[in-house]
Formats: structure tokens, C-alpha cells, sequence
């Protein structure tokens, strides 16, 4: 876990892009390339045992490989030549059969599909995790009111466990769209010099099937240059962290002192014993700060050139592994805020009441337009919001001392006009739909 | 279609978001939801009759509203005013039931969801005839063969018909995505206040339901800060364009002069008489330029504050009309660059020759290498390409008169090792299987 | 004012960027061309006077001229042949040379060039407005303590006139070089077919001199793909937003209800009588969030082919005036913000009490360090601060019933320990070097 | 330098964004800021020798201060904590003084500054070889003509040496704004909690001087939220690679084995050993298409809220890491690409013959129109151009045989119609301009 990338992973996912890691993974491809064409008979068995033999990472030195990347455009290319050294050690001729009819792109495909197929449950767990918490979260306060909140500022009620479904949903159906895409992505890359898999002596489908299944990945036509199941687990990534952040950037807001309604288990200060700070909330919300850059940086790279691309791909690394690992870190970090999350029903009562019943004006003038005429209903409730401003009497006590709206609205309406579980509407209705739809097996709103 | 975007839209398209257009989906929303309030009895049938008759666009004065959505932060607001004093002309009881119930934001999304659903058969018209052009060409020239080229140099060689594949395949795909993804995103918005439906007296969700079947939409839960089926069509929108810049940029450089093997139809210059320009490639790579861009500002304003944004939701008009826009000049552009798309087999043929048979150094390694080892059959290679270089002896001549190759090479395999055709590997088994994806209905490659 | 752009421009500046605006810049180019000509005597001075006099936007069709745009992949071409047409109906030798020896892209980015340095003054004076404000706010604020808040939790004080020297440090620093940058874009292009002014027999310098003059334009030699300029313009129109948006989003912060430390003048909802939203700050947080993407497409464009580009250079008017156009429809918003902005020195005051203290627990600590040990003084501390949260006392008082505490602080220390003004630091100090740097006539901060 | 980070870094700067030189200078930021605070009298001279002497990075564990770092949402907390440990188990009291004042941003900001003071040295060199070799090559082929392109067609011919000073200017130009921009961004943070600096009794502004001197930084007004310097540096930085990349581009294309007009010393192929790949600049493209994106994550991340961001600062480290180091990788690659780069005059005029003549179509109509006006003498040379196409002779040649150009041109002129050198134009002219401006001490183009 780099220090540098300190905030932008975790732990378990920095393993997954450590130099080990990458090093083994492109080595699997190679061991698998050989044994599968061993199998068809392209090259000797005994090299496909050698060649596995040789292909552990620990034998190898990262930062050497790395040094050398650049002057070839590519780490295969060194990797190749250092793994040909090892197998020539322990037997020369099993050397030549090293890479066999492969391109560097291939290896560093397939290479980059593996690692992407480890980072799947560990992130798949993370959200499974939120996903349970905030269906709970919504369930356990179906019926608890609060401010809704427009622009900033106050508007008429809705429920906590509304604005939950809300983060639940658009959560869980940009997963949806980010597990499949992320599935799709799982491929094998096999194409050799120009993907026309020429030197596998039209043994290449046969080929690509075998290493496919031996690595857990989709055989597919060569993709060397057609980069779209990548670019959707991208672009996905961007937008299932675009969803998170809406409730981190919510549960951030809720969490001002003066608004007090939740609150994160929460970090502290170097500095301040009294702080208790979003800590989690501000991973998500760091996460999704970089993430759209990222997704735009991938995009622009996807237009390549011909059979291999002369710069795209080449930029293709360091942007994936910074959008699965940003992405992990933000449902990692939301789950335990999600889980650990503390609410303040009272507090929730009393921002709501603070407002002296201000938010219900909408409400006065729907009850008073029937009689009044629209027109009127709206000065009249302007003008008892202003005697309520000037006055520092409650907009509803205002309200409920004017004689149009006494004779206008029944004295049962009356008398709970600012009373919040009066006028929710279908908050509840809403709020079961939008879990329903996942509860139900559909492929999630 | 202004002129500072003449480069970025179609007419089609500039006409969808048009003042008069946008306009009108306005108004269109804001009648639908009277006509929908009185159908449950909420309001009187004579008012909704009132609303729909003053709700043409040609009554108003965009510029206008325009200039009064700033200090509102929505154009809903000066409209909803403008709507209400031309029904009042007519019916000033009816007036007061214009926008009943409804936020601005549930005209605005509304609104943009039916210029979405306008647009959307103009690109799918554009993207079948791309579809259709790319499938002809690449079946006309399943057998052409031409330079694979990696990292922008020659490489092994491929057929056109392959390359098209690989245009097609990925343009099918990704538009497959964008289709879903706008077919989802045509939905209503209708949510009140702060998205409980609280004024519509327990009927919102049979007023939407109504409105949404009037409108042509979806119905479904209020979606004010829950952004993410505009985001997916978005996002889809930028992979798309990607794609198709991926096939005009193979295309620009395929007709470059000195490759010559591609032309399109082509433009002209203002100063040069001798000039044709790939005009239409240039429009779409001119798009996908600014794609990546647009999606990364839409990502960004999704994360919206509580019940309806600060910002977040202010940025999209613009970024979405832009998206829409560029994405369907791109294809519109291609499409007509593939219909007129000239190929010229022998410049193909010519620039192949060319090499020398270079490009097939990767075979002639292969077919030594089990009689003198890997090492040594790499070694004769490279002394045979630098012998050719300085005397500018074909390699294939030169290859031919060495005794070691002329021992370990069959006769008829070394008469054919500069033959294109016979190195092509599963190229047209793999133009096929690509094709064949979309053929057999699935959801494509 | 397209009403789609509405939230996302100015009146002004969609004047300049208005099809009329755009035409007459173009035309404006072709009629200095001409007359510069006339004048080193390369065409005859009468048909410089008839070019001149048919440039007029007035008597062209500007949807004509967008629709042949993208056929020639630039708007210049079907202008000039319009051009040449008009001039044509009254001198048909004159028509010959309309835009002689010049290419499509010298009338394009000199007409660029002409709508930036329009747009310039416009939103200068904005700054102005806006720099002026926040001085004036600053210094009126000098002394009004107010919360300090970090990771968005309440921490020490600060001044209320500190906060905004922060907002107008990075505003004026930012502005000062967006200026710079912005002149220095204010540029002729002057290149021919390929840059070297072939056409121009000799004297394309003396030319372009004389219609840098004319246009009030700066001339340099051809930039036809050294598109630095103008990246500078844009990227440090980038900076400058976001530096805008600072200040919107802590005003729009500060004006939460619950918070209510300042406020808007502000607009109202469709619906809701009682809302006043924070509009311009709003439409400053649009503006911002679409900028870096705006910024991403033209960095993205800026990689152009040879001599002129096939893509690049196509993809930057929409991004150019939505720069331009978002940039100053932000600072306008703000200039107008913050003159309007009332701020509440009470409700400020009552925040900071309304932590109980807790703010300067780490004055505390420090303040019981020498004598107690640091973690001796951290943990008491941390234990008064759970005392404080559980029996509802506040903090400071607590604290100075602590024995540990009487014996380690000072009686008239301990009297202040929670008074504001006791712990504001260098606010001041720092809030003039921020005023005084820009007072001092240096370049900014 | 990470494996996955491979075509992204340079060695320098992989090791300067390593774990080992991260941690050492939030160490020294720690000491210093220790010993300032000795210097003034804040704390004992002895703990600042007893935290000097502990803070060195070998004694502490990266990854564990990484992994701790999540729940804090900052590795200063957890590095401040294992540093007052190790001070501890030497000099217990000293323990106690350790980050005396400061806040965490204040040491990441801070550490940050002093990675980026040293990687400037490291990029500024690699900017000197690459303005030296461009220099030089543009001096080298002040009088080799070539091929002119525009939007990838020929155009009229151009120089090589005014090619590459168009490289030169936008290089250079670039470089000054970056490097001016990256001196000033080389500045220490110390505000404590809020930015006030309370924390230090009245001596904030002494000690932030003795820092700053001590670590070679400049002492500036705290900038927690403002962020606009290290904006501008990351901006620029994506400007800079702009300039690269096209130059870069151009470079690619020449070397495309038709054009074959110049080549990298370049890199090989993991499998096809005829391959010269341009691995230079396809490092440079990388970069590139990387930056943009990035540039657009930093100034999202820039609107901070109030005293310290909640997400903003947060998304800080990995990004300007990024940008560094692709931004350093890419004129690594492009200094030595063009430092080693072939020219091949004999192709560049190979290339310009095989049009025959047809890019001096412009030239011929401007010398015929005099005689037969525009309109038929650009109908002349267009059946010119189609008689050369269809026939196969070049254009030139067409072009002599008509009598109307016989009579209308003069023969020396007519004969030197297709000459190259007679029509660069101001090419020459130009190249000293571009590259005299930087001679000339300005501040650059």
C-alpha cells in the first residue's frame, strides 16, 4: 500500500496491483500460454513444465523489469526475456518456447483481466455489506421524519428512510450495471502479432479456449485495439462512486454540528480532542473527486490505432488500476460509515419543528386556493411568512390567528398544519418500490 | 443550429434543442400534468382544458425565460409565470391550477426526457445505417488482405474485412449499451417539493402514471438527485463515440497520400484545389475529442445534495444537449464516410509488397526455429533484415538464398513466405465469429 | 440566450457568441484580409472596398452557412462562398479575391480571436465587481469571529473577514492570471495553406501586421496547430471557476438554516412560499462543475497533426464559448452574491457557543501541557469532553471546575478559555497580507 | 518504481513519490517545524534535537502508516503517532512536543511541497536536452522541404526545421509557464487547526519563516482551501504535455514505414524481429492522454469547503503524483527521442515529388487568375488535377502543356512550378522568429 496512495486504496486491493502481484499474474499468462500449447501439440510438453517451473514472481526482480518497460513501450517485453533466461538455466531449449506465437499486448491483457477478476469479490463483499446496511438503515426508520431539503434549504418533509432508499437505490442498480460490466471484462487477450493469431498455425481458437478456461477468464476474438468491455467496467466504476458520493456528500451535510441529525463512528484530529470527523464519507467523496477524470482519461485513450495502438493502450494501466482501487476504497469506507452510523431522531424532530411550520407553506396555499383564488392564498401565506420572520412567531401560530384561514381549512387540518406526518405524502409508498424492485430479483431500478 | 456548434451537431438535432423545442417539451409536461390532476379529479377539467390551449411554444418569448432562469436557477419558474398569465387571459380560475403540485425540477427532467426520447430514434436511424455499411464492407473484402499495423509500423498481415469487423463489433456493442441505457433514462420526473407527492393528496402516483403514458415515458419513483440512468446514457454515449473514433482514425491515417488505401467521399479546401478531405472522420474524431470531457462533468455534478442539488443538477442541461449532440453528429458523419467509403486493394496489396516480406520475419523465426533453436533462427533473421536494409534486397530474396533456410524450409512454403494470404491465420474465422455475434440476436459482442 | 444554455451564460456573452456575433467576426476577418492586401498592393484597392463593404452579418444566413459546416468540416468555407457570391452581385472581379492567399483556419481562429477579446471586458468588469465586494466584506468583517470548521466540524475560530481575504486571494491571484493568459490569446492567425504565407508573395508579414492593427489583434507567426494560447486561456479560466466556487460553496454552507450565518439576496421556488435559495451561488457551482471537463476536451484537443489537425482543432469553438461563456456567467453571479450578501454576526456568534467550548479543547491541552505532560492533558481533556457530552454542560465549564485545571491555568486565562476573540491567532495579521498583496500592486498572492 | 506504474514514471520520480521519500519528508517537516518552535522559545531546544534525531524514515513501517491512514482520512495522524513513539522511547518529554501547533494538512501539504521541490530539477533537466536537441534539429533542416499536411492531406510544402520550431515555441513557451507556476507552488503550509495559527501564541509568523528557510520553501498566508498554486502547476503541467504530445504525434506519423521520413533509434517487439517501434513518443502520447483527465480531477477536487476540505484535499496526493510523473515521464522520452532522431531528406522530397505538383495547385491559380480571373482559373486547374489523376501524369506536367498557362505564366516561373524551395514562402522568416524569441530572454513565445 503505497503511502503516496495512501487514501485512494485498500489494503487488499493494493495487494492485488503490487508489483507481486502483476509480476505473477503476467506469468500465469505466459505458464498457461505454454501448457496450452503444449496441449495442442505446438510445442513440447517438457517446455510447458519448464516454463511453469520458472513462472514465480519471486524469482524476479519488479524494479529491473520496470526500468527496462519503457524503452520498450511494454513490460512484457523484459518480463519475456527475463522468464527465457530463467527456463534457459534449468533447460535451453524449453527458452524458445517461451511466448510462443504471443504479442506483448496479450500477455499484458490477459494479465490485467486476472487482477481485475481478483478485485472483484473484494470489492462485490464491500457492497454486498452496503447494500444489506442501508436496506436495514431504510427499514429502521420508514416512519421517521425530517426536513427535506431543496437547494440547501428547507422544503417540505420526507423520511429518513426515504432518502435511504434513495442512496440504496441508485446504489444498488449503478452495481448492476458495474457487476455485469466488470463480468464482461473477465476476457482472455490472444492475438499474437495482429491479432490474426497467424503464428498458432490455426490452432489459436483451440488455444485461446484452453488458457481461457485454465485462467477463469472468456475466450473472445482479439481485442487489441477494440477496448469497450474495459471502458464499461470504467465507466461504470465512475458512476457507481458518482452514486456513493451522493449519500457520503448527504451524510457529511447531516453531520454539521448544527444540523447534528447522523453521525459517523468517525475519525479524530492531530490536533483537536473534540473532533469527531466523516472520515469514511470523506474517502467516498475523495474517491469520486478523481474518479470522472480517470473515466475521461480512459475514454480519450480508447481511440487506437490499427491492430496495436501507439500511445492509447499504453496509458491504459495506471488509469485502471487507480478507478478499481478509488472505487474499492469508496464502498469499503461507506459500508462501515453505513453500518456505524449513528441517528438522531430528536434532533431530526427539532430542525424540522425549528422551522415554526415555514416548510408547510406550499401546503397552506393548496388548502386556501379552493376558496381564496390562488393569487390570494399565495399573498396571504407571504405575508404570515413575513409577520412570522419580523415576529419571530411561528409561521404556523401566525397562520392559525388569520380569520380567511380559519373560515378555509378545517380545525382538525388546522391544528396539524405544521405536523410532519401529516403531509409525507407517499414517502412510504416510494420507499418500499424502491427496495421492492431489488427484493424482487429485477435487475435493480 | 447555431454556428459556434456547427461542428458539433446535426440539424436534426440542433432543432431537438432548439429554443422552440425545449420550449415546447416544457409546455408539454406542464399540460400533461393539469390534464393528469383533473383526470383524479384534483383540479377542474376546464382548467386543464385552459392550460393545454395556452401551452404552444409560438406564444412565447424564449429569450425571455432565458434571461430570467439565471436569478432563478431554472427556467421552470419564469415559465410556469409566463403559462399562467396567458391562461389567465383567457380563464383566470384556470390559472391558478397551472404547475399544481409540481416542483420545477419535475418540468425540467420531464422536459429533458422528451427531447431524449425525440433524439433518440434520429441516432438509432443514423447507427443502423452505420451498421448496415460496415457489415457490407467488411464482407466485400473478407478476402483483402493488408499490412497489420502496431504501434503505427508495419506488422503480420490482416484483412480489411477484419479490420471492419473490429469497427463493427465495437460500435454494435457499445451502441447496444447506449440504446438500453437511453431507452432507460426516458422517464418521467414527477416528485413535488421534496419528492413525496405530498401536494397531490395521495394521487401522485396515479397522476404520474397518467402523465407518464400521455408523455411516452416511464413511471417511476422521483429521481431529483438520483441521477444515474442520465449518467449511464452519458457515459454509454462517450464509449460509443469512442468506438467510432476508433474506425475514423484508422480511416484518416489509411488515407493519408502515401498509403492512399481508403478515401472518402470527401471535402474539399477553401485554398487548395488538389485537396480532398476526410471530412467526415474528422467530424467524429472532433466529437469523441470532446466526449470524455462532457462525461466527466456530467460524473461530477451527480453527487446531489439531499432532495434536490445545489449545482449538481444546474450543470446538466448544457452537457447533456452537448453529449447528444456530438455523439449523433459523430454517426451521422461516419455512417455517410462508410457508405462512401472508397478501398483501393492494390495500394494494399502495393504497400504490403513493399516491406519486402519483412513483416513476415515473426514466420520465418517460427518455421526455423525447431531445426536451429529459437536464439539462433532470431539471429539469422536479424542479419537477413539487415542485409536486405543496406542492400535493399527484399528480405523475402534474401531469406530465400541462405543455405541454413533454404535446409530447414520446405520448397513450397518458401516460395509462399511473403504471400500475404498464406499468413493470415483465423482472420476470417474471426471476422465471422464478430459478425456473427450480432446476427444471432444476442446482445452483441 | 439559447434557453437550453440558460443557466450557463449571460446576456452578454450569448450576444457574443450569437450567430449574428460569430458572423460578423468571421466577415470582419475576410474584410481586413482583403484591405491588408490592397494595401502592400497585392489586389486592386476597389475590390478590397467591395469585399468590405458586402461583409456585413446582416445579409447572410448563418443557418445556411452552419448546415454546409460540417460537409467541409469548418464553417469558412461555405462562408467565403457566400462571400464571394454577394461580392459578386456587385463586382465580379472583386469576387476573385475575397480571402486570397488565406486557408479556412486563419478566418476561424482570428474570428476566435475577435469574440474573446469582446468577451474580456465583460467579464472583467464582473471581477472588478466581485473583487471589490469581497474587500469591502473583509473589511467589514475584520473582527467578527465565527466558527472555524474543518472536514466540515466545527474547529477553532476564525474571522469572518479572514475567510473571505481566503476567498479573495485565490479570486484575485486566479483572475490576474486568467488575464494575463486571456490577452495573450487576443491573436492574429495569419498562416495560408500550410503556415509559411506562400501566397502572400513575400509580404504576409507586412499583412498580417496591418490587419493585427486593424482587428486590434497582436500578430505572431502562424499557430495553426500551437494551440498553447488558447489552452492557457482556458485551463486558467478552470483555475479562476473553481476559485469561485470556493467561496459559493462555503456561502452556500454558511446558508443552510441551521447554520444561517449569511444569506443571499436570493431567488425563490415554484412551489414553496417560504424558500429563498442560493441561487448565484448556485449557478456558480454549475459553472464549476462543468469546467474541468470543458478543460480536459480542449487539453485532449490540443495534440493536432502537422500543419493543421483532423479532429483537434475541429472540437474547440463549443468548448472555447462554453468556457468562456460558464467562466463568466459564474463570476457574475458571484460579483452580485456577494453585494447582495447579509451576514448575520449573531447567529455566527451563536454557533461558536453553542459548542460549549469544545473548540478550544486544544487550547487546553496546551495549555495544561507543561504542567501535566501532554497525554496526561490530552486524556483529562478528552474526559471533560465526554463529561460535557454526556451531562449536556458545556465544556468550558466543566473544564474550569477541573482541580487539575484550576492549579495548571491562569484565573483570567481560565475566565476566557472560551472566548472567541482570545483565540483567533494571526487572523488579522493574515487577512491584511492576503488585502494587501493585491494593494501593494504586485501580481497577487 | 511500481510495475503497473511502468510506462508512467521515470526512475528519478518513482523514487521521489517512493515510500521511503514521502514519509522522510513529512519527517523533515516535523523536524523543522520542532525546531522553529525551539528557535523562538515555544518548546525545549532538547525535544527538538530528540524529534530531529528519531525522524528518519528507516525507522518507521510505510505500510503501517498507510493502512492507518483510511480511518483517519490522512497519514499525518498515524506518522505524527508513531514518531511521538520512537521520541519516546528516548526522551519521554520530548514525546510531548511533537507537531507542537500544526495541523495534519499542514505536514502533507507541506511534504508535498518538498517532493515537488524536488522533482523539478529532475524534469527541468530533461526540458533543457529537449529545447537543446529541438533547437538544434530546427538549425539542422532550416532548408530541407517537405510535405506540408493538413487534416492528414498534402498540403503546400513547409520546412522541416519550421516543423520543429513549431515543436520549439509551444515546447518552450509551455515550459516557462509550467516552470514559473512550479517555483511558485513550492511553498510551506502552516496554519494549525484552522489557519489562524493560534496554536503558536503570536509566533505563527516567525516560525513559519524559520520553516520555510530551513526546508527551501517560501512562507506564504496558510492555504488549506487554496489550492489555486498547486492548480496552476497541475494545469500547466497538462499544458506542457500538450505541447509534447504534438510533436510527438507528428513524429509517429512521419515514421509510419510509407512516410518514412524520420525514425526513433526506437524500440523492438516482443516477437516480430523486423519492428523499429517510436517507443519514445509513444511514451509521450501515453502521458498525454493521461493528463487531461487528471488536470480535470485536481480542479474539482479545488473547491474546498471553509477551513479544510471535506474530500477535496483528500483526492490530492495520488493526482499530483500522477501528474508529475507522466508529465516528467514524457519529456524524458521525447528529449531522448528527438536527441536521437533520423532524418531522411531524400524520403521528404520523395514524398513531395509524388504528388506531382499537385500541392502547387494553390500557386497556380493565384498566378492565373490575373489573366483569366479565380473562377476560371481555379475551373483550369481542377480539370488539371482530374486529367493528372485519370492519366496518371503528374500534375506539373499536365499543367505546362496548356496553352492558356503558357501564355498567362512565364516560363522561368512556369518551369520551377512544382520547385519546392520557390514556394516555402516566409518559412524561413518564420523559424527565426519562433526561435529567436526565446533567445531573446523573453519570457517565451
Amino acid at each position: 500500500m503505497p503511502l503516496i496512495d495512501s487514501l485512494a486504496t485498500t489494503d487488499a486491493l493494493a495487494g492485488i496491483f503490487s508489483d507481486a502481484s502483476v509480476l505473477q499474474a503476467m506469468l500465469d499468462v505466459e505458464a498457461a500460454l505454454a501448457e496450452a500449447c503444449a496441449r495442442v501439440g505446438l510445442i513440447p510438453e517438457a517446455a510447458a513444465r519448464a516454463i511453469r517451473a520458472a513462472a514465480r514472481a519471486e524469482r524476479f526482480d519488479p524494479a529491473d523489469i520496470a526500468r527496462q518497460a519503457a524503452a520498450a513501450a511494454t513490460p512484457a517485453i523484459p518480463l519475456v526475456h527475463a522468464l527465457r533466461q530463467h527456463v534457459a538455466a534449468r533447460d535451453e531449449e524449453a527458452a524458445h518456447y517461451v511466448h510462443w506465437g504471443a504479442t506483448s499486448q496479450d500477455v499484458t491483457d490477459s494479465a490485467l483481466a486476472l487482477l481485475l477478476a481478483r478485485a472483484r469479490p473484494v470489492v462485490a463483499r464491500d457492497h454486498a455489506r452496503l447494500e444489506a446496511a442501508l436496506r436495514d438503515l431504510s427499514e429502521a426508520h420508514a416512519e421517521t421524519p425530517m426536513l427535506g431539503r431543496t437547494l440547501m434549504q428547507p422544503a417540505t418533509p420526507v423520511t429518513f428512510g426515504l432518502k435511504v432508499a434513495g442512496w440504496y437505490g441508485a446504489a444498488t442498480a449503478s452495481w448492476a450495471r458495474l457487476s455485469r460490466d466488470w463480468g464482461e471484462a473477465l476476457v482472455l487477450q490472444l492475438g499474437g502479432a495482429s491479432g490474426t493469431r497467424a503464428a498458432f498455425g490455426g490452432q489459436g481458437g483451440g488455444i485461446a479456449d484452453i488458457m481461457a478456461a485454465q485462467l477463469g477468464l472468456a475466450a473472445v476474438p482479439p481485442w487489441h485495439t477494440a477496448r469497450h468491455r474495459l471502458g464499461a467496467l470504467v465507466a461504470s466504476s465512475g458512476l457507481y462512486a458518482a452514486a456513493l458520493a451522493k449519500a457520503a456528500r448527504d451524510i457529511v451535510l447531516l453531520m454539521q454540528a448544527e444540523i447534528g441529525e447522523v453521525s459517523e463512528a468517525g475519525g479524530g484530529s492531530s490536533t483537536m480532542p473534540h473532533k469527531r470527523n466523516p472520515t469514511g464519507c470523506v474517502a467516498v467523496l475523495a474517491a469520486a473527486t478523481r474518479l470522472p477524470g480517470l473515466v475521461s482519461s480512459f475514454m480519450t485513450a480508447m481511440t487506437q490505432e490499427h491492430e496495436r495502438a501507439a500511445g492509447g493502450s499504453q496509458a491504459e494501466w495506471p488509469t485502471v488500476a487507480a478507478v478499481v482501487q478509488s472505487t474499492g476504497a469508496a464502498v469499503h469506507a461507506l459500508a462501515a460509515a453505513i453500518e456505524g452510523l449513528s441517528v438522531d431522531r430528536e434532533r431530526m424532530r427539532a430542525n424540522l419543528d425549528a422551522t415554526g411550520g415555514a416548510v408547510f407553506s406550499e401546503r397552506v396555499v393548496a388548502l386556501l386556493a379552493p376558496a381564496l383564488g390562488r393569487d390570494a392564498a399565495h399573498a396571504l401565506v407571504t405575508s404570515a411568512l413575513d409577520e412570522s420572520r419580523s415576529s419571530g412567531r411561528p409561521f404556523a401560530h401566525v397562520v392559525r390567528t388569520l380569520p380567511e384561514v380559519v373560515r378555509a381549512i378545517a380545525p382538525d387540518t388546522l391544528s396539524t398544519i405544521d405536523a410532519p406526518d401529516q403531509y409525507l405524502g407517499e414517502a412510504e409508498l416510494l420507499r418500499r418500490q424502491i427496495l421492492g424492485r431489488r427484493q424482487d430479483g429485477g435487475s435493480a431500478e
